[in-house]
Protein backbone atom coordinates (compact mmCIF):
# COMPACT_ATOMS: atom_id res chain seq x y z
CA UNK A 1 0.00 0.00 0.00
CA UNK A 2 1.02 2.87 -1.36
CA UNK A 3 2.09 5.86 1.97
CA UNK A 4 -0.88 8.94 1.78
CA UNK A 5 1.23 11.76 0.16
CA UNK A 6 1.52 14.51 2.75
CA UNK A 7 -0.90 17.36 1.42
CA UNK A 8 0.40 21.18 1.12
CA UNK A 9 -1.16 24.38 0.17
CA UNK A 10 0.45 25.96 -3.10
CA UNK A 11 -0.44 29.54 -3.88
CA UNK A 12 -0.87 29.91 -7.98
CA UNK A 13 -1.20 32.70 -9.59
CA UNK A 14 -1.07 31.57 -13.04
CA UNK A 15 2.28 33.33 -13.19
CA UNK A 16 5.66 31.72 -14.29
CA UNK A 17 6.96 31.69 -10.63
CA UNK A 18 3.71 30.07 -9.06
CA UNK A 19 3.33 27.56 -11.82
CA UNK A 20 6.94 26.43 -11.39
CA UNK A 21 6.65 26.50 -7.10
CA UNK A 22 3.51 23.89 -8.57
CA UNK A 23 5.56 21.40 -10.38
CA UNK A 24 8.07 21.44 -7.59
CA UNK A 25 6.02 20.82 -5.32
CA UNK A 26 4.09 18.37 -7.26
CA UNK A 27 7.78 16.33 -8.14
CA UNK A 28 8.23 16.08 -4.53
CA UNK A 29 5.06 14.16 -4.42
CA UNK A 30 2.74 16.11 -2.30
CA UNK A 31 -1.02 16.04 -2.82
CA UNK A 32 -0.89 19.84 -3.64
CA UNK A 33 -4.30 21.93 -2.97
CA UNK A 34 -4.22 25.05 -5.14
CA UNK A 35 -5.32 28.59 -4.04
CA UNK A 36 -5.87 31.71 -5.71
CA UNK A 37 -6.90 35.01 -5.29
CA UNK A 38 -8.84 37.82 -6.85
CA UNK A 39 -8.09 40.62 -4.77
CA UNK A 40 -9.33 43.59 -7.32
CA UNK A 41 -6.15 42.78 -9.08
CA UNK A 42 -6.82 45.01 -12.84
CA UNK A 43 -6.99 41.97 -14.91
CA UNK A 44 -8.46 38.54 -14.27
CA UNK A 45 -6.37 36.87 -17.46
CA UNK A 46 -3.76 35.15 -14.50
CA UNK A 47 -6.68 33.90 -12.61
CA UNK A 48 -7.64 32.08 -16.21
CA UNK A 49 -4.11 30.39 -16.22
CA UNK A 50 -4.46 29.72 -12.61
CA UNK A 51 -7.54 27.47 -13.56
CA UNK A 52 -5.98 26.01 -16.31
CA UNK A 53 -2.56 24.97 -14.75
CA UNK A 54 -4.15 23.69 -11.66
CA UNK A 55 -6.00 21.48 -13.41
CA UNK A 56 -3.16 20.28 -15.89
CA UNK A 57 -0.87 19.15 -12.59
CA UNK A 58 -4.27 17.53 -11.54
CA UNK A 59 -4.47 19.15 -7.77
CA UNK A 60 -6.52 17.48 -5.40
CA UNK A 61 -8.68 21.05 -5.26
CA UNK A 62 -8.06 24.39 -6.12
CA UNK A 63 -10.13 27.40 -4.21
CA UNK A 64 -10.36 31.27 -5.13
CA UNK A 65 -10.81 33.65 -2.50
CA UNK A 66 -12.23 36.76 -3.56
CA UNK A 67 -11.58 40.18 -1.25
CA UNK A 68 -11.55 43.85 -2.13
CA UNK A 69 -7.97 44.76 -1.89
CA UNK A 70 -8.65 47.62 -4.18
CA UNK A 71 -10.34 49.05 -1.43
CA UNK A 72 -7.56 50.44 0.02
CA UNK A 73 -5.77 51.17 -3.41
CA UNK A 74 -2.00 52.61 -3.18
CA UNK A 75 -0.69 50.20 -5.81
CA UNK A 76 -0.69 50.68 -9.95
CA UNK A 77 -2.08 47.07 -9.95
CA UNK A 78 -5.04 47.44 -7.75
CA UNK A 79 -5.64 50.71 -8.68
CA UNK A 80 -6.69 51.39 -12.40
CA UNK A 81 -6.42 55.39 -11.49
CA UNK A 82 -2.42 54.82 -11.52
CA UNK A 83 0.13 54.03 -14.22
CA UNK A 84 2.19 50.35 -15.09
CA UNK A 85 5.27 51.18 -15.00
CA UNK A 86 7.38 50.13 -19.09
CA UNK A 87 10.54 52.10 -18.97
CA UNK A 88 12.89 49.85 -17.00
CA UNK A 89 13.31 47.84 -13.98
CA UNK A 90 14.52 50.97 -11.29
CA UNK A 91 16.18 50.34 -7.98
CA UNK A 92 13.59 51.57 -5.63
CA UNK A 93 10.08 49.27 -4.81
CA UNK A 94 7.99 50.46 -8.06
CA UNK A 95 4.15 51.44 -7.41
CA UNK A 96 3.39 48.12 -8.69
CA UNK A 97 4.23 46.80 -4.74
CA UNK A 98 0.45 45.85 -3.15
CA UNK A 99 0.45 46.68 0.08
CA UNK A 100 1.01 43.64 2.64
CA UNK A 101 -0.16 41.32 -0.32
CA UNK A 102 2.29 38.49 0.67
CA UNK A 103 1.06 38.51 4.29
CA UNK A 104 -2.48 38.64 3.08
CA UNK A 105 -2.27 35.56 1.07
CA UNK A 106 -0.25 33.63 3.19
CA UNK A 107 -2.19 34.64 6.17
CA UNK A 108 -5.33 33.39 4.32
CA UNK A 109 -3.49 30.11 3.04
CA UNK A 110 -2.35 29.41 6.50
CA UNK A 111 -6.35 29.41 6.88
CA UNK A 112 -6.55 26.67 5.07
CA UNK A 113 -3.76 25.09 5.93
CA UNK A 114 -4.89 24.26 9.43
CA UNK A 115 -8.34 23.23 8.12
CA UNK A 116 -7.30 20.87 6.11
CA UNK A 117 -3.96 19.58 8.60
CA UNK A 118 -1.95 20.28 5.92
CA UNK A 119 1.86 21.53 7.09
CA UNK A 120 3.40 22.76 4.18
CA UNK A 121 2.87 25.57 2.19
CA UNK A 122 4.61 26.51 -1.34
CA UNK A 123 4.88 30.19 -2.67
CA UNK A 124 7.03 31.27 -5.29
CA UNK A 125 8.67 34.42 -4.01
CA UNK A 126 11.71 35.16 -5.45
CA UNK A 127 14.24 37.59 -3.78
CA UNK A 128 17.02 37.25 -7.18
CA UNK A 129 15.07 38.37 -10.46
CA UNK A 130 12.19 40.31 -8.67
CA UNK A 131 10.90 43.88 -8.58
CA UNK A 132 12.66 44.87 -4.84
CA UNK A 133 9.18 43.77 -2.88
CA UNK A 134 10.12 43.32 0.75
CA UNK A 135 7.27 40.33 1.23
CA UNK A 136 9.59 38.14 -0.81
CA UNK A 137 13.05 38.29 1.51
CA UNK A 138 13.75 35.16 3.15
CA UNK A 139 13.72 37.50 6.64
CA UNK A 140 9.96 38.34 5.98
CA UNK A 141 9.17 34.21 4.73
CA UNK A 142 11.12 33.22 8.89
CA UNK A 143 9.52 36.07 10.51
CA UNK A 144 5.80 34.81 8.64
CA UNK A 145 6.50 31.14 9.64
CA UNK A 146 7.61 32.21 13.36
CA UNK A 147 4.14 34.01 13.71
CA UNK A 148 2.31 31.24 11.77
CA UNK A 149 3.19 28.68 14.47
CA UNK A 150 2.28 30.59 17.24
CA UNK A 151 -1.25 32.29 15.45
CA UNK A 152 -3.03 28.45 15.22
CA UNK A 153 -3.98 25.87 17.44
CA UNK A 154 -2.36 23.48 15.31
CA UNK A 155 0.86 25.31 16.15
CA UNK A 156 0.01 25.33 19.79
CA UNK A 157 -0.51 21.65 19.27
CA UNK A 158 2.75 21.17 18.51
CA UNK A 159 2.50 21.10 14.77
CA UNK A 160 4.81 23.36 12.98
CA UNK A 161 3.91 25.07 10.01
CA UNK A 162 6.74 25.02 7.17
CA UNK A 163 6.21 27.89 4.43
CA UNK A 164 8.91 26.45 1.24
CA UNK A 165 10.13 28.58 -0.90
CA UNK A 166 11.84 26.54 -3.96
CA UNK A 167 12.65 29.57 -6.00
CA UNK A 168 13.64 32.52 -3.53
CA UNK A 169 17.33 32.05 -4.17
CA UNK A 170 17.25 30.85 -8.12
CA UNK A 171 17.99 33.72 -10.89
CA UNK A 172 14.75 33.94 -13.62
CA UNK A 173 16.55 32.00 -16.21
CA UNK A 174 17.20 28.87 -13.79
CA UNK A 175 13.36 28.99 -12.25
CA UNK A 176 12.50 28.87 -16.44
CA UNK A 177 15.18 25.77 -17.14
CA UNK A 178 13.68 24.35 -13.42
CA UNK A 179 9.66 24.69 -14.72
CA UNK A 180 10.75 23.52 -18.27
CA UNK A 181 12.53 20.12 -17.04
CA UNK A 182 9.47 19.44 -15.38
CA UNK A 183 7.42 19.50 -18.15
CA UNK A 184 5.44 23.17 -17.83
CA UNK A 185 4.37 24.66 -21.13
CA UNK A 186 5.69 28.25 -20.40
CA UNK A 187 3.00 29.18 -23.18
CA UNK A 188 0.04 29.03 -20.51
CA UNK A 189 1.04 31.16 -17.72
CA UNK A 190 0.40 34.93 -17.28
CA UNK A 191 3.28 37.19 -15.68
CA UNK A 192 2.03 40.72 -17.43
CA UNK A 193 0.97 43.37 -15.35
CA UNK A 194 -1.43 44.73 -17.87
CA UNK A 195 -2.32 41.40 -19.93
CA UNK A 196 -5.18 41.60 -22.31
CA UNK A 197 -8.42 39.51 -21.29
CA UNK A 198 -7.71 36.87 -23.68
CA UNK A 199 -4.09 36.76 -21.56
CA UNK A 200 -1.74 38.49 -24.21
CA UNK A 201 1.83 40.17 -22.62
CA UNK A 202 2.20 44.04 -23.26
CA UNK A 203 6.15 42.70 -23.08
CA UNK A 204 7.51 45.54 -21.50
CA UNK A 205 6.26 45.90 -17.85
CA UNK A 206 8.84 44.91 -15.41
CA UNK A 207 7.41 41.07 -15.08
CA UNK A 208 7.26 40.99 -18.82
CA UNK A 209 11.00 42.63 -19.18
CA UNK A 210 12.27 40.14 -16.48
CA UNK A 211 10.15 37.03 -18.41
CA UNK A 212 11.73 38.58 -21.36
CA UNK A 213 15.30 38.55 -19.99
CA UNK A 214 15.31 35.16 -18.14
CA UNK A 215 14.04 33.36 -21.30
CA UNK A 216 17.50 34.81 -23.09
CA UNK A 217 19.41 34.11 -20.40
CA UNK A 218 18.30 30.28 -20.29
CA UNK A 219 19.00 29.74 -23.77
CA UNK A 220 15.35 28.96 -24.44
CA UNK A 221 12.38 30.32 -26.81
CA UNK A 222 10.02 32.21 -24.89
CA UNK A 223 6.74 30.74 -25.84
CA UNK A 224 4.75 34.02 -24.34
CA UNK A 225 2.04 35.40 -26.11
CA UNK A 226 2.82 38.69 -26.47
CA UNK A 227 0.32 41.86 -28.17
CA UNK A 228 3.06 42.77 -30.51
CA UNK B 1 -2.53 75.61 15.41
CA UNK B 2 -3.37 71.91 16.98
CA UNK B 3 -1.06 69.35 15.59
CA UNK B 4 -2.19 66.79 13.02
CA UNK B 5 -3.52 63.98 15.03
CA UNK B 6 -1.62 60.24 14.66
CA UNK B 7 -3.50 57.89 12.13
CA UNK B 8 -4.61 54.54 13.77
CA UNK B 9 -6.55 51.65 12.12
CA UNK B 10 -9.18 50.60 15.14
CA UNK B 11 -10.56 47.02 13.77
CA UNK B 12 -13.95 47.23 14.89
CA UNK B 13 -16.51 43.70 14.56
CA UNK B 14 -19.56 45.35 16.85
CA UNK B 15 -18.51 43.61 19.72
CA UNK B 16 -17.95 44.84 23.47
CA UNK B 17 -14.09 44.19 22.94
CA UNK B 18 -13.44 46.08 20.05
CA UNK B 19 -15.73 49.30 20.74
CA UNK B 20 -13.65 49.99 24.02
CA UNK B 21 -10.99 49.31 21.99
CA UNK B 22 -12.35 52.04 19.60
CA UNK B 23 -13.06 54.16 22.53
CA UNK B 24 -9.39 53.96 24.18
CA UNK B 25 -7.58 54.63 20.98
CA UNK B 26 -10.33 58.13 20.28
CA UNK B 27 -9.54 59.03 23.55
CA UNK B 28 -5.76 58.61 23.39
CA UNK B 29 -6.09 61.46 20.73
CA UNK B 30 -6.14 59.32 17.24
CA UNK B 31 -7.68 59.88 13.95
CA UNK B 32 -9.22 57.07 13.98
CA UNK B 33 -10.09 54.50 10.83
CA UNK B 34 -12.31 51.84 11.53
CA UNK B 35 -12.01 48.12 9.88
CA UNK B 36 -14.98 45.51 9.48
CA UNK B 37 -14.43 42.05 7.87
CA UNK B 38 -17.43 40.12 6.22
CA UNK B 39 -15.39 37.28 6.52
CA UNK B 40 -18.82 34.62 6.19
CA UNK B 41 -19.65 34.87 9.36
CA UNK B 42 -22.95 33.73 10.84
CA UNK B 43 -24.61 36.37 11.20
CA UNK B 44 -24.21 40.22 10.15
CA UNK B 45 -26.07 42.20 12.86
CA UNK B 46 -22.31 42.64 14.34
CA UNK B 47 -21.60 44.53 11.16
CA UNK B 48 -24.72 46.65 11.65
CA UNK B 49 -23.16 47.03 14.95
CA UNK B 50 -19.86 47.98 13.76
CA UNK B 51 -21.52 50.57 11.38
CA UNK B 52 -23.37 52.48 14.26
CA UNK B 53 -20.62 52.38 16.79
CA UNK B 54 -18.15 53.63 13.47
CA UNK B 55 -20.51 56.82 13.16
CA UNK B 56 -21.03 57.28 17.04
CA UNK B 57 -17.05 57.59 17.57
CA UNK B 58 -17.00 59.72 14.56
CA UNK B 59 -13.91 57.93 12.92
CA UNK B 60 -12.44 59.70 9.47
CA UNK B 61 -13.49 56.73 7.82
CA UNK B 62 -14.79 53.08 7.94
CA UNK B 63 -14.44 50.26 5.91
CA UNK B 64 -15.67 47.16 5.01
CA UNK B 65 -13.38 44.43 3.69
CA UNK B 66 -15.62 41.04 2.47
CA UNK B 67 -13.71 37.85 2.26
CA UNK B 68 -15.45 33.96 2.02
CA UNK B 69 -13.41 32.45 4.71
CA UNK B 70 -16.02 30.39 5.32
CA UNK B 71 -15.01 28.35 1.58
CA UNK B 72 -12.46 27.04 3.98
CA UNK B 73 -15.03 26.05 6.79
CA UNK B 74 -13.51 24.75 9.87
CA UNK B 75 -15.02 26.47 12.20
CA UNK B 76 -18.59 27.19 14.17
CA UNK B 77 -18.53 30.59 13.34
CA UNK B 78 -17.91 29.88 9.51
CA UNK B 79 -19.94 26.59 8.74
CA UNK B 80 -23.98 26.69 9.93
CA UNK B 81 -23.59 22.95 9.64
CA UNK B 82 -21.16 22.62 13.13
CA UNK B 83 -23.38 24.10 16.06
CA UNK B 84 -22.23 26.99 18.38
CA UNK B 85 -21.57 25.17 21.93
CA UNK B 86 -24.12 26.77 25.12
CA UNK B 87 -23.03 23.98 27.54
CA UNK B 88 -19.90 26.18 28.56
CA UNK B 89 -16.29 27.10 28.48
CA UNK B 90 -14.19 24.66 28.43
CA UNK B 91 -10.56 24.39 28.09
CA UNK B 92 -9.77 23.53 24.84
CA UNK B 93 -10.12 25.44 22.31
CA UNK B 94 -13.57 25.68 21.10
CA UNK B 95 -14.93 24.93 17.46
CA UNK B 96 -15.58 28.76 17.72
CA UNK B 97 -12.29 29.26 16.78
CA UNK B 98 -11.35 30.86 13.29
CA UNK B 99 -8.25 29.17 11.58
CA UNK B 100 -5.96 32.01 11.20
CA UNK B 101 -8.57 35.04 11.59
CA UNK B 102 -6.46 37.53 13.67
CA UNK B 103 -3.80 36.73 11.13
CA UNK B 104 -5.76 37.69 8.36
CA UNK B 105 -7.56 40.52 10.27
CA UNK B 106 -4.18 41.73 10.98
CA UNK B 107 -2.54 41.20 7.98
CA UNK B 108 -5.56 43.36 5.85
CA UNK B 109 -5.33 45.99 8.33
CA UNK B 110 -1.72 46.15 7.79
CA UNK B 111 -2.47 46.33 4.09
CA UNK B 112 -4.47 49.64 5.02
CA UNK B 113 -1.94 50.97 7.24
CA UNK B 114 0.49 51.06 4.68
CA UNK B 115 -1.46 53.21 2.18
CA UNK B 116 -3.00 55.20 4.56
CA UNK B 117 1.13 56.09 6.09
CA UNK B 118 0.02 54.89 9.32
CA UNK B 119 2.11 52.88 11.81
CA UNK B 120 -0.72 52.68 14.77
CA UNK B 121 -2.93 49.32 14.59
CA UNK B 122 -5.22 48.86 17.55
CA UNK B 123 -7.35 45.11 18.16
CA UNK B 124 -9.04 44.23 20.86
CA UNK B 125 -7.72 41.19 21.81
CA UNK B 126 -7.89 39.59 25.25
CA UNK B 127 -5.83 36.91 26.87
CA UNK B 128 -7.77 36.75 30.42
CA UNK B 129 -11.35 36.19 29.93
CA UNK B 130 -11.43 34.49 26.23
CA UNK B 131 -11.76 31.60 24.48
CA UNK B 132 -8.19 30.34 24.13
CA UNK B 133 -7.98 31.14 20.92
CA UNK B 134 -4.06 31.02 19.92
CA UNK B 135 -4.39 34.22 17.99
CA UNK B 136 -5.40 36.42 21.27
CA UNK B 137 -2.19 36.31 22.89
CA UNK B 138 0.56 38.51 23.48
CA UNK B 139 3.73 36.56 21.53
CA UNK B 140 1.26 35.75 18.75
CA UNK B 141 1.16 39.72 18.55
CA UNK B 142 4.72 40.23 18.88
CA UNK B 143 5.54 37.73 15.96
CA UNK B 144 3.20 39.34 13.71
CA UNK B 145 4.29 43.40 14.71
CA UNK B 146 8.24 41.47 14.15
CA UNK B 147 6.57 39.98 10.63
CA UNK B 148 4.58 43.31 9.66
CA UNK B 149 7.92 45.36 9.81
CA UNK B 150 9.70 43.20 7.72
CA UNK B 151 6.95 42.65 5.07
CA UNK B 152 5.75 46.19 4.04
CA UNK B 153 7.87 49.03 2.11
CA UNK B 154 7.05 51.16 4.71
CA UNK B 155 9.05 48.95 7.27
CA UNK B 156 12.00 48.46 4.73
CA UNK B 157 12.01 52.46 4.75
CA UNK B 158 12.29 52.43 8.41
CA UNK B 159 8.71 52.97 10.07
CA UNK B 160 7.75 50.65 12.69
CA UNK B 161 4.37 49.74 13.15
CA UNK B 162 2.89 49.29 16.54
CA UNK B 163 -0.03 46.31 17.21
CA UNK B 164 -1.78 48.11 20.08
CA UNK B 165 -3.91 45.76 22.53
CA UNK B 166 -4.60 47.94 25.46
CA UNK B 167 -7.29 44.92 26.47
CA UNK B 168 -4.96 42.09 26.04
CA UNK B 169 -4.34 41.95 30.25
CA UNK B 170 -7.96 43.14 31.48
CA UNK B 171 -10.16 41.38 32.92
CA UNK B 172 -13.83 41.20 30.76
CA UNK B 173 -15.06 43.18 34.45
CA UNK B 174 -12.22 45.55 33.57
CA UNK B 175 -12.60 46.17 29.87
CA UNK B 176 -16.65 46.63 30.48
CA UNK B 177 -15.61 49.28 33.45
CA UNK B 178 -13.33 50.70 31.12
CA UNK B 179 -15.78 51.41 28.17
CA UNK B 180 -18.03 52.38 30.70
CA UNK B 181 -16.03 55.64 32.22
CA UNK B 182 -15.36 56.16 27.93
CA UNK B 183 -19.06 56.56 27.52
CA UNK B 184 -20.21 53.64 25.29
CA UNK B 185 -23.62 52.43 25.58
CA UNK B 186 -22.95 48.47 25.40
CA UNK B 187 -26.69 48.15 24.50
CA UNK B 188 -25.51 48.74 20.94
CA UNK B 189 -22.69 46.01 20.82
CA UNK B 190 -23.31 42.51 19.79
CA UNK B 191 -21.05 39.89 21.07
CA UNK B 192 -23.33 36.92 20.90
CA UNK B 193 -22.06 34.12 18.50
CA UNK B 194 -25.44 33.68 17.18
CA UNK B 195 -27.27 36.86 17.68
CA UNK B 196 -30.46 37.41 15.58
CA UNK B 197 -30.58 39.59 12.80
CA UNK B 198 -31.88 42.06 14.94
CA UNK B 199 -28.68 41.68 17.41
CA UNK B 200 -30.61 39.80 20.13
CA UNK B 201 -28.19 37.89 22.24
CA UNK B 202 -28.43 34.31 23.07
CA UNK B 203 -27.51 33.91 26.18
CA UNK B 204 -25.64 30.81 26.80
CA UNK B 205 -23.02 30.88 23.58
CA UNK B 206 -19.24 31.54 25.53
CA UNK B 207 -19.01 35.15 24.28
CA UNK B 208 -22.71 35.67 25.62
CA UNK B 209 -21.63 33.66 29.04
CA UNK B 210 -18.54 35.84 29.34
CA UNK B 211 -20.48 38.88 29.08
CA UNK B 212 -22.92 38.27 31.24
CA UNK B 213 -19.91 37.46 33.87
CA UNK B 214 -17.98 40.36 32.91
CA UNK B 215 -21.22 42.89 33.74
CA UNK B 216 -21.58 41.48 37.11
CA UNK B 217 -18.59 41.31 38.29
CA UNK B 218 -18.17 44.84 37.02
CA UNK B 219 -21.48 45.23 39.53
CA UNK B 220 -22.77 46.94 36.52
CA UNK B 221 -26.60 46.60 34.85
CA UNK B 222 -26.33 44.46 31.76
CA UNK B 223 -28.10 46.29 28.75
CA UNK B 224 -27.80 43.54 26.54
CA UNK B 225 -30.70 42.78 24.75
CA UNK B 226 -31.37 39.13 24.98
CA UNK B 227 -33.45 36.82 22.81
CA UNK B 228 -35.02 35.11 26.28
Amino acid sequence: MKPTPKKAIVLVSGGLDSTTTLAIATSQGYACYALSFNYGQRHLAELEAAKRIAAQFSVVEHKLIHFNLNEFGGSALTDTHLIIPTTGISNDIPITYVPARNSVFLALSLSWAEVLMASDIFIGVNAVDYSGYPDCRPDFIHAFENMANLATKAGVEGRQFHIHTPLIHLTKAQIIQTGTQLGIDFSQTVSCYQATSKGLACGVCDACRLRIEGFREAGLIDPTRYII
